[in-house]
């Protein structure tokens, strides 16, 4: 058998569709974010960072860094075991602990990631409840879709953001079978955000505990930086909310929080939280302190609304189309995943600007985009000059401009 | 619907069969290990770890150390994206050529952790590989398992470390199938290792390619720390070899290396790999560090394979039975959950030895243990007094001795 074939044919296959990932090569510099090093064939050379999911700069705060710092001079760089087997160290207690009440929760829970506190959690809520059925929103994330498919509980896929459509959906359900309601707040790539008070009146009716992901969400929205849930006053609604330390909080991680018996109960069976080492103890302190810190601050998130409110300003008034949402993503449609690598690559290479090209499988073939996310720490000039290159690349490649 | 009963039910089970699994709340201390702090109802108090998978206490080394403060310092505490949108950065570029360089292979690719390394390997090339049949160690470990299982793929699961079961099995499947035989070299629970070089014959002769975990010992066995593999002059003939940086190598994350096809294959197309914020570049460069210097040096192998010899043959001074393996595993089996949470709490509780009781799902019911693993930072005095610990525990509880 000519494994190696087999292999080299599928990529082969990527590469013609323009699907074939490159990944950029960067070093971040601390107190330089958004600017950073890019290594190309020629050395490394500044660019200004636009698609970076540290979205508050909190990977390079100084008390964050200082706590990786000092609990890796403390402690150690690794926890040297899984949970149950020596791995639990005070740091994973304390952030836990800092995790359930950023949520208004009993319990937290942590993760190697967001990817595994998804996965993890809804496999083992679909398969260990008998009879569970988990109904998902249509465009919830790949954490999501395979952790419930691992499960093998019946799956029922519900319109986008439609609360109307998941209330059909729930009602054809037996009412004795438990029902998983499963969906984000921010979501990922359109920057859209779900209806989440309508959602949980039509989960509340029909008796389903509720599991929101506010991945691209935590540090950023509400007054504590609890999440879209925390800034309408939701979160109680909520049955498990689920977060990530790797995006807004700077560092790595994923967790849940709900009450304390959900939260026992995916600590006791879930095979992806067992059987698997420990967030080193420094990362764990790390993501505390800046969990800490965004509960108090509203500096980041005031900052990067007015930065994001800016860039939109600017891009509309030049007729570059982006997709309107009331979040801090900003899609800039291409719809052609040559065209978007192409755009990417003149950014990068003439500008110094860093933005990544969105192909499949992140978003459907034909929703290729740059995906821009401006931050606190991104200047005016920083937008404007931003502007000028998109506007320069609009007019030389005849890209259509938005109708103003 | 109540979730809160559905949730305590299944708790309650696992509490009234000793299943339940309590958490020792540690803190490392740096320069101490294998001491650490242990946190109880009357605050926290030093004790000696035995069951730490920090196996040559790299977790504390001053270059390891030094490298994540350096690293946190000049670059921040997270990589702030996905591999593909902006979270390369160059100390996983640096730490995959090291690793691909360890194994003798083209190429590496990283993961958040080792189980997420299996889970998403196997799953994508079960998936993704037309027609593709597994066939699986009997004892491997969870998270191949639950990749396998993702995959979807057929499933064919043979006598564990028994290679002429293996060659039965492959020779009953038509000959046009890929077929992938995955198996780990050391099995963390029982310690024994297979018989690597009779497999990869038995898979050659079928066409197959091979998989290997050697998460358990990478770092520690053969001259450069490349696992048992290496040890035996064999990783050629290992299709993919997967590992931990969460174990010997002291820090946190997983890889496989294979030919530069292959890991392009699994970095085009896992879920697991793609959708997810990478590794922090400071735990990458930890882990750089602790692989280059594994490479190098022999002493804290040597000493190790001293302190585990030493504590095997006062083991069986003492006749008190351990199962025999030629790892670095120190199986001291119980037999039942409850009496092996006593064991281990008189341990701590007494003595200030911590051995954390293994129980179901980690291993089948009736097969309850303490496991020890002494490193090179063990003292003679330290084994001394565990074995007189022990010495003395099996005599207050009647725990049957092993036959001189
Ligand atoms: C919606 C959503 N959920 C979960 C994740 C996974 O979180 P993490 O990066 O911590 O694995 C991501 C992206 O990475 C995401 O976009
Ligand atoms: C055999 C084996 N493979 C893989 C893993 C997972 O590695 P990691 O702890 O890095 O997730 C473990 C244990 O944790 C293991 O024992």
């Amino acid at each position: 058998m000519d494994f190696e074939k087999l292999f080299r044919d599928q990529l082969t296959e990527l590469k013609e569709e323009g699907n074939y990932r490159i990944f950029a090569e960067m070093e971040r510099r601390c107190g330089a974010f958004p600017k950073a090093d890019n290594y190309g064939p020629d050395g490394k050379r500044e660019v200004t960072v636009w698609c970076s999911n540290d979205y508050l700069g909190m990977g390079q705060h100084p008390d964050v860094v200082r706590a990786m710092v000092e609990t890796a001079e403390a402690c150690g760089t690794g926890a040297g075991g899984t949970r149950n087997i020596s791995g639990t160290v005070h740091q994973h207690v304390e952030l836990e602990r800092e995790l359930a009440d950023l949520h208004g929760k009993e319990a937290a829970l942590l993760f190697s990631s967001g990817y595994v506190s998804n996965w993890a959690a809804l496999s083992t809520l679909g398969s260990r409840l008998p009879g569970a059925v988990i109904l998902s929103d249509s465009l919830n994330h790949a954490s999501m879709i395979e952790g419930i498919r691992h499960s093998r509980a019946e799956k029922v896929i519900w319109k986008h953001n439609d609360p109307e459509d998941l209330n059909r959906r729930l009602a054809a359900i037996p009412e004795g079978r438990p029902k998983i309601v499963a969906f984000e707040s921010v979501y990922s790539m359109d920057g859209d955000i779900a209806p989440i008070a309508e959602i949980c009146d039509v989960a509340d009716a029909h008796g389903a505990m509720t599991y929101i992901d506010e991945v691209h969400a935590v540090g950023m929205y509400g007054p504590r930086g609890g999440g879209v849930a925390e800034e309408l006053g939701l979160m109680d609604r909520i049955t498990l909310i689920e977060g990530t330390l790797g995006k807004a909080f700077g560092t790595f991680g994923g967790y849940i929080t709900g009450s304390a018996a959900l939260c026992d109960f995916i600590r006791s069976f879930a095979s992806g939280f067992i059987f698997t080492t420990a967030l080193p103890p420094a990362v764990a302190a790390a993501a505390c302190t800046s969990v800490k810190h965004l509960k108090r601050s509203q500096l980041e998130r005031a900052r990067q609304r007015r930065q994001v409110a800016l860039l939109r300003r600017l891009l509309d008034e030049k007729g570059i189309p982006h997709m309107p949402n009331p979040s801090h993503i900003i899609p800039v449609m291409i719809g052609d995943p040559v065209k978007c690598r192409m755009i990417s690559d003149m950014l990068m290479d003439d500008w110094g600007i860093y933005v990544q090209p969105i192909n499949y499988p992140t978003v459907p073939k034909g929703l290729e985009r740059l995906r821009i996310t401006p931050g606190p720490l991104h200047s005016d000039d920083d937008i404007a000059y931003l502007v000028e290159a998109l506007n320069s690349l609009w007019q030389r490649c005849a890209i259509a401009r938005a109708v103003a």
